[in-house]
C-alpha cells in the first residue's frame, strides 16, 4: 500500500488525520506541490485527476480522493468509528461532513486560489488551468465568515459536529479552520466562542499533528 | 418518514432515483422552490440550510443532504448496492460520486446559477444570498465541456462510471447531463460517443423517470 500526500496541503491532512485517529500507518510518498510534481506525466499516470490524496493498493488499485480512502479503511477497520455505526449516525455524519465540505472547504479554496499570487491561471485544482476571478476570492470570504457563525451556532448545541462524538465532520471541521487562518487569514473571532471551544479540543487531540 | 422533495430540481431527483433502483417508496412532500418557499421561516424550521432534499425519521430526526439520504437507505436496505459491498468497491464508487459531482454537478450549478436571470442575487442555494457573477458562469460551462471529455473517456474503458456495474456514480452522472442539457442547454456531442451510450443506457432504466 502507498499513500501519496503533500504535508502542506489541506485535502491529504484530512486522511492524515482519519488515519492518526484509527492508529493506522501507511507507507507515504510526498508529491512536492510547490513544484507542480501533481501535474508531471509521472505523477498523471497515478491519479490522472492530478491531486493528492491518492492511495494505491497491494493489487494497483488506486483510489483518488480524501473521503472515498476514509471510506477505504473505515470498512477495513472500523473502530474506532469516524463515519458512524447505525444507519442513523452514517447518514448524520455524512450530511455534516459535507455541507462543512460544501460551505467551509471550498469557501477558503474559492478566496485563497482565486486571490493567491502564486496560484495565477491555477483557481482550480486539477488537470486544467482556469484563471483567477477576483469576485471570487471576495465571495469565498464572505463565505467563510458565514461558515464560522453557523458552525459557532451548531457548536454551541452540540459537542462535536455532528453529534455528541468525534467523527470525520470534526476533521474535516478542523482542517477548513487551520486552512483559513494559513492560507487567507481569516480565523473564529472572540463572539465565535463554541466554534473556539470545539476547536481548542479537536486541536488537542494527538491526531491533530498529523 | 417523510421526504421533502421538488419535482424540477436536480439534487432531490438524485434520491428519487436512488429510491426506485432500491424499490422504497416514501411519503413526500413538495417544496415550491420557484417560489421560494424553501426561505420561508416554516421550511427553515424543517431544514436550517434551507435546501431540499430532506428526509424526517419517525422519530424526528432529519438529514438534510441528498448523499446523507441515500446512505440512510443504504444501510436499512442494503440491496440492491449501489455504494458497493467491499471495502474496494465503496471507496471507489464514493470517488466517482464526488469527482461527478465536484467537477460536474457544482460546473453546472456555477454556470446556471451565474446566468439565470430569475436566480440574480441567488447565485448559491442555502440560507445566504451571492450576487451572480458572470466569470463564473462562463468558467462553468467551460469546466462542463472538459467533464464531457473525460467521462467520455472513462466511459470508454468502463460500462458505468464506477465500474462494471450502475452505482450512485450513475445516478449522479445522469443528473448532471440531464440538468446541463435542461439548465444551460449543454449536451455531449455526437464526439462523445462513450459518454452518450451510457447516458442512454442508464436514461433507459424505469428509474430514470423518477
Amino acid at each position: 500500500m502507498k499513500f501519496y500526500d503533500c504535508s502542506t496541503a489541506p485535502s491529504p491532512r484530512r486522511v492524515r488525520i482519519f488515519l492518526a485517529e484509527k492508529g493506522i500507518s501507511v507507507p507515504t510518498v510526498q508529491v512536492d506541490l510547490r513544484n507542480n510534481e501533481q501535474l508531471t506525466p509521472a505523477f498523471r499516470a497515478i491519479n490522472p485527476d492530478a491531486t493528492v490524496p491518492s492511495l494505491e493498493l497491494d493489487d494497483g488499485t488506486r483510489i483518488n480522493d480524501a473521503i472515498g480512502i476514509c471510506v477505504y479503511f473505515e470498512a477495513i477497520q472500523p473502530r474506532p468509528s469516524l463515519m458512524g455505526e447505525s444507519a442513523e449516525e452514517k447518514a448524520i455524519i455524512t450530511s455534516w461532513q459535507r455541507e462543512v465540505e460544501r460551505n467551509g472547504f471550498y469557501a477558503v479554496m474559492d478566496a485563497f486560489r482565486n486571490w493567491a499570487r502564486g496560484l495565477k491561471g491555477r483557481a482550480l485544482p486539477g488537470p486544467d488551468d482556469y484563471e483567477q476571478i477576483p469576485a471570487l476570492a471576495e465571495r469565498g470570504r464572505l463565505r467563510i465568515a458565514h461558515f464560522f457563525e453557523r458552525m459557532n451556532k451548531r457548536l454551541a448545541q452540540s459537542e462535536f459536529i455532528a453529534g455528541d462524538r468525534y467523527s470525520i465532520a470534526d476533521i474535516t471541521g478542523l482542517v477548513v479552520v487551520d486552512f483559513a487562518r494559513s492560507s487567507v487569514k481569516m480565523t473564529p473571532t472572540e463572539e465565535h466562542k463554541d466554534l473556539r471551544r470545539w476547536h481548542a479540543q479537536v486541536s488537542a487531540r494527538p491526531s491533530a499533528k498529523a
